[in-house]
């Protein structure tokens, strides 16, 4: 399989709660928790709450970032959760969401981000690494 | 054409300026010019340096969201542009960055979020609209 810098996911979270998604510092709250319980290192964040409704937000972590994008009007979330290194799980952040955001039906594609050997680097290449 | 919320764009910027890739402010200027190159409206961002190199970043905009990741020992970055709504198209901040970035080599995939017939609603659904 070929190794890669990041994986990436895409996950679509349907038929959510609306108030969930309408709420910034829950919405907050959550991806943070979601971020810690994939096993990713919190470095930053900006969240926003857009009106009439709405909530977008990024989380960049020391193993890259989440962002979700939410239309508590039709009970949607888009939601990015890519990760660098061995030592984190996206899934988790994905199953961590789902629950929380009490989506009834979701679709997820992963992705690798950048693979080594396109790179044109040898396949025991470091992945970033946060040093202080 | 199915209709959807958002297109997202995910590209990999390869064989780019290292100098470039490791200069968080210099990252976080271009990324916002690309921003606005593509018609988006910025609403918040953050950006990081990670040591002994990389800068990682996102912008959250009204219409969705910018991120980077970038690896200047490899002259790699990972770039997704995400943009909601007819007014902005994303790879005008693709090609704003790639040459920026003087990238020699990139591979960009789009993707749709949030179709509408998925979701669930009709074809004449509005978009996330920021009003103040």
């Amino acid at each position: 399989m070929a190794k890669s810098l990041g994986r990436h996911l895409i996950s679509e979270l349907y038929d959510c709660d609306e108030e969930i998604l309408n709420d910034v510092q829950q919405i907050e709250y959550l991806m943070k928790k979601a971020a810690i319980e994939s096993g990713a290192t919190i470095v930053t964040s900006t969240f926003h709450r857009f009106l009439p409704h709405g909530v977008s937000g990024a989380i960049i972590v020391s193993e890259s970032h989440l962002a979700i994008h939410t239309w508590p009007e039709y009970n949607y979330a888009s939601l990015d959760i890519y990760t660098c290194g061995d030592s984190v799980d996206p899934w988790k952040a994905f199953y961590y969401l789902k629950d929380a955001l009490n989506s009834k039906r979701q679709e997820s594609q992963e992705f690798k981000r950048g693979v080594f050997s396109t790179i044109g680097i040898p396949e025991n290449s470091l992945h970033k690494v946060e040093v202080s």
